[in-house]
């Protein structure tokens, strides 16, 4: 399994016309058969800092995911309006037995 | 709800040090009462950094769970391992409607 954060930092004055296009990309990306878990949140101290916490069954899933008509379609747009690139985080769930 | 993100940044060296506070840490915060969800995932890019998520029905839950003794006994400990002050992100769900 492998969780996902990935962050957004869009302009102030752009965060009404980015709302719908996230509210497509939740919908649409939920839609997905692979999709485990997608949500979005907001920083309760910056509206225009966006984070995603997904769940994928794989990386062939998340690297799907992001070859979708509405992936392709809607972050590039989404990018349009950001101050800086957007980071994301791959995730392995903690286990309390050594790796090595 | 209030969604959070907590994040350790912890020296490679200590790994094993730090791997059963944490799973102490977990165990115990997910036996709160007002505990919602409380994951504790690691960066496939570098083992040292521990990122918490986790959901509370308020700050006032999230609070308490900072006054409990398990929290206010093992995360001064894990801290004492850290290469830098760890980061927490509370945050709201997103809402395609505005708030304004």
């Amino acid at each position: 399994m492998l969780k996902v954060i990935a962050q957004d930092f869009i302009r102030h004055e752009f965060l009404e016309t980015v709302r719908p296009l996230y509210q497509e990309l939740v919908e649409k990306t939920r839609q997905e058969k692979e999709c485990v878990s997608y949500h979005l949140f907001t920083d309760q101290k910056d509206p225009g800092y966006f984070i995603f916490i997904e769940e994928w069954p794989d990386r062939a899933a998340l690297d799907a995911h992001c070859q979708t008509e509405h992936f392709r379609r809607l972050v590039p747009l989404i990018d349009s309006y950001q101050t800086r690139e957007g980071t994301f985080l791959l995730m392995d769930a903690f286990s309390a037995a050594a790796d090595s």
